[in-house]
C-alpha cells in the first residue's frame, strides 16, 4: 500500500466508527473534509444499513458531489438509488454534473430514468434528456452543459464578477465561452487571459476569435486528439449551425484515452481484457467465439497438411519443423501487425503512406526472413548433419516470414479500407492465418526437394 | 482532412506567402493570432531560410511559447537551435515552461546544454539544471517549477490580486499552493474555491488542508493514477521532508498515459511499435532479437518432436494436427496473458488476488479446453471417420489449452514477483512456449494410444 492509500484507509476506519456510533456532527465534518473521490471510495465500502444512515445525515447535493466520482457503469448503482427515497435520489442526480448524471442514467432502465426525471423541474429534466440522446462515443456523449457562457458585449470586470457566481455550479470556470446575439460561438477566453486585461475592456475586443471547437457528432477519439494536440483542459462543442451546445472537459477525455487504449490492447490479444467482475464461465464464453472461429481456420491448415501426408510418411523429419516455421512466422506477423495498426491509428488514410508502409514491411520482412532463414539453415544443418534439409527449412522460413510480415500490415489496411476497425485483425488471427500460408509454403518447397527426401 | 485541418492548412498557406513577401506586420498579427500548437505545426513546415526569417521578426519569448508545443524528442530540435544566434536560442529556452525546456534539453548533448545555460541568469540556469537531475519517468521528471505558491497568512483578496500577476508566467494559476513559514506545503485552494470565499478571510482558515501530493521520486504511472482517480488538473510534488518542489500538470500526464499504453501494446506484440521514423533495416534490427530468441525456444520444441519421429513415421496422420493444437493453445494462452497483464497493472500485488486470478484462469482454461476439445473430437471424428483419432486430438487440445491458459497468467505473475515488468512476457513468447508444452502433451497422449496408431 502507498502512503496515500494507508492514510485513506485510516480515515475510512475512523469514519465507519463515527457512523456506527451515531456521532453525526463529527462524521459530517470528517466526511466533508475528504476529497469527493475518497468520499466515493468510502461509500463503496459501506453496507446497506450504513448507507441508509448516510442518506439520513447528508443532504442530497452532498451525496451528489460524491456520486460524480463513482464509476457510471457500476452495476450496483441502480440498487443504491433504489434504497433512497425517490425525491432524495432525484435530487442527488440533479445535483451531479449533468454529463456524469447522463452517463449514470444511461445504464438504468428507461422506466427507472423516467421516474427520477418526472419529479425534477422541466428544465433540468429536459437538459438531461437532451444529453441522453447523444451517442456515448461522440462529443455529445462526453459533453456537459454546465459551462460558462457570456455575451461579447460584457466588460472584463463584469465577466469576472459573473464568473464568481458560476464558481459554485459550472463544471469548469476556467474557460469562458463568448457568444453573439444569435447565440453563435464567436470567441473564447481563459480566466487566466481575463486576468491580464483591463477590467473596462469589452470581451469582444480582447477575446480569442480563433476558436477551436468540435462538432456534437464528432467521434470521441477525434475529440481526444484535439485535447492532446492543443493541450486544452476543456473544449467547446457546437452543432452544425455553430451554436454552442456544451463543453467537453479533460477528465472525460482521460477516460476516453484509457478506454481506447484498452480496446486496442484487447483487440491485439483477441479478448476483452476488462474481465474484472466476471466468472470463469462468462470469461470462457467471451473468449470462445474467437477461439472456435480460429479453430476452423486452423482446420483448413490441417486439411492442407493432410494433402501432404504421402510426403510426410516418406519423410517424417518434415513434421519436426512444422511448429518451428509456423511459430516463427506467426511471431513476425504479430510484430508487423502491431506496428501497422499503430501507424494506421496515427495517420490519415493517405494512400501514398499506405503503399510506403507496405513496401517497408515487405523489405523488413525480407531482411528478417533472410537472417532467420540463414540462422536456421546453419542450426538444422549442424544438428541433423544435413545442409540440404537445412536449406529446405531455411528457405521455407524465409518465405513464410516475408509473407507473414506482409499479411500483418496488409490485412489491417484492407480492414480499414472496407470500414472495419483495423484492430479486429488480432494477433491470434494473424498467427492462425500465417500458420496456413506457412504450411503451404513449407510443403511446397519440400515437395520440390521430393527426390532428396525419398532418398533420406 | 477534417474541417479543422483544412482551416489550419489554409492559414499556413497564407502565412507562408506573407513571410516570403516580407509582409512582416501582417505576418506577425496572423501568426500570433494562431494557437501555439498551430504555430508549432506551421514552424515545422518551414525551410531553413524561412525559419531564419522568422527569428528576425519574432521575439525569443514568442518563439518560446511555440517551442512549448513541439515534440521534445524531435531529432531536428538540436539543428534548429543551432540556426539561431546563441543568445536568442538561450532566451527561447528560458521563456519556455521549465518542464518543457528541461525535457527538450534532455535530448541534447551535455556540452550544448551548458552553452545555452551559461548565458542565462544563474537562477534560471539552476532551476533547469535542478529539473534535469530527476529521472524522466518520475514525478520529478514531469514537474514544472512555474507554479503559484503563497503564504497561509495572506487574505483571499490579496491572493486574488497576486494571482493576476502570476497569470503571465505560471504554467497554471488555477491551483494555489499554500505553505507555512518553513515552506512546508500545508494547504491547497483552487481559484474556483477562492472565488467562493470572502476576500477578507485568510487562506489558512479556508484552504483545503487534506492535500493530495506525490513524492518527487514517485513513478510516473502512479502519478497518472492519482490524476485519474481524483480528476485533478494539477498536483503538487513534494520531497520526503514535505517541502513543495514542483507541480505536475495534466498535459504531461496525458503524454504519460499515451506512452504507457503504447508500451503495453508494444510488449504484448513483442515489438516497439513506435517505428515511425525508422528504415526497414533498423526496424528489422529492433525486431530480430526477440524473434531469434524465440526461434531457439522453438528449436527445443522441434527437438522434442524429433524424439517422436518413430511414432510419426508410423502414424503420419499425427503431423496433420500439430499446427492446429499448438496454434489454438497459443491463441488461448495469448488471451489469458493479456487479461492477466491488465489485471496485474490494475491491482496491487495482493497474494490472495493472485491466487484467485490463477484459479479463475485454470477453470476458464478447463471450460475453454473442454468445449474446444469436444468440438475438435467431433470434427476430426466426422472428417476422418475415426472417433478414436478424434479423441486423441480432442484430449490433447483440452490439456494443451488448459496448460497454455495457466501459463498465460502464471508467467506474468512470476515476472512481476521477481521484479520484471509483467508485460515482457509477450504474446509471441507465450505462444512459442505453449508450442513446446502442447507438443509434449500431444505426443505423450498419442503414445498412450500407440497400439491404436500402429494398426492404422
Amino acid at each position: 500500500m502507498t502512503e496515500l492509500e494507508t492514510r485513506v484507509k485510516q480515515q475510512f476506519d475512523q469514519l465507519s466508527e463515527l457512523l456506527d456510533n451515531n456521532q453525526t456532527k463529527q462524521f459530517r465534518k470528517k466526511f466533508l473534509d475528504m476529497h469527493f473521490y475518497e468520499q466515493g471510495q468510502f461509500f463503496m465500502t459501506l453496507n446497506q444499513a450504513q448507507r441508509k444512515e448516510l442518506y439520513a445525515i447528508m443532504a442530497p447535493d452532498e451525496i451528489g458531489d460524491m456520486f460524480d466520482t463513482l464509476q457510471d457503469d457500476d452495476p450496483h448503482i441502480s440498487r443504491i438509488l433504489h434504497e433512497m427515497d425517490l425525491k432524495y435520489a432525484s435530487e442527488v442526480i440533479n445535483s451531479m454534473y449533468d454529463d456524469n448524471a447522463a452517463d449514470m442514467l444511461e445504464h438504468l432502465d428507461k422506466a427507472e430514468v423516467d421516474r427520477y426525471l418526472s419529479i425534477m423541474s422541466t428544465a433540468d429534466a429536459n437538459q438531461l434528456r437532451g444529453l441522453l440522446h447523444y451517442d456515448t462515443e461522440t462529443a455529445g456523449g462526453l459533453m456537459t452543459t454546465d459551462y460558462v457562457v457570456m455575451s461579447q458585449y460584457l466588460t472584463v470586470g463584469a465577466a469576472l464578477k459573473a464568473l464568481r457566481k458560476f464558481a459554485r455550479t459550472a463544471e469548469t470556470i476556467y474557460y469562458l465561452y463568448i457568444v453573439d446575439d444569435a447565440n453563435d460561438l464567436v470567441g473564447i477566453m481563459s480566466l487566466r487571459e481575463l486576468f491580464t486585461h483591463n477590467e473596462k475592456a469589452t470581451l469582444n475586443t480582447v477575446m480569442v476569435r480563433n476558436v477551436v471547437s468540435v462538432y456534437v457528432d464528432d467521434d470521441q477519439e477525434a475529440v481526444a486528439q484535439v485535447f492532446r494536440d492543443y493541450q486544452f483542459v476543456s473544449l467547446p462543442v457546437v452543432d452544425h449551425a455553430n451554436k454552442l451546445v456544451g463543453i467537453v472537459t479533460i477528465d472525460d477525455v482521460i477516460e476516453v484515452i484509457d478506454d481506447e487504449a484498452e480496446e486496442d490492447y484487447s483487440k491485439l490479444a483477441g479478448v476483452d481484457v476488462d474481465e474484472s467482475q466476471t466468472t470463469p464461465l462468462s470469461a470462457a464464453s467471451k473468449r470462445l467465439p474467437w477461439l472456435i472461429t480460429l479453430l476452423f481456420l486452423g482446420m483448413i491448415t490441417a486439411t492442407l497438411i493432410s494433402h501432404f501426408e504421402n510426403l510426410l510418411s516418406q519423410a517424417s523429419i518434415l513434421a519436426v519443423f512444422i511448429s518451428l516455421i509456423t511459430g516463427t512466422a506467426g511471431n513476425a506477423g504479430t510484430q508487423s501487425l502491431a506496428v501497422a495498426v499503430r501507424r494506421l491509428s496515427l495517420e490519415n488514410n493517405n494512400p501514398q503512406h499506405l503503399i510506403k508502409l507496405l513496401l517497408k514491411e515487405l523489405i523488413t520482412g525480407l531482411v528478417i526472413g533472410l537472417i532467420t532463414g540463414l540462422t536456421i539453415w546453419l542450426v538444422v544443418g549442424l544438428w541433423k548433419h544435413n545442409f540440404v534439409l537445412g536449406l529446405v527449412i531455411g528457405l521455407a522460413m524465409m518465405v513464410a516470414i516475408t509473407v507473414a510480415n506482409l499479411a500483418g500490415s496488409l490485412i489491417p489496411m484492407l480492414m480499414a479500407k472496407i470500414g472495419f476497425d483495423p484492430a479486429v485483425a488480432s494477433g491470434p488471427f494473424i498467427s492462425t492465418l500465417s500458420d496456413l500460408t506457412s504450411v503451404l509454403i513449407y510443403f511446397n518447397i519440400a515437395s520440390l526437394f521430393m527426390g532428396f527426401f525419398k532418398g533420406l
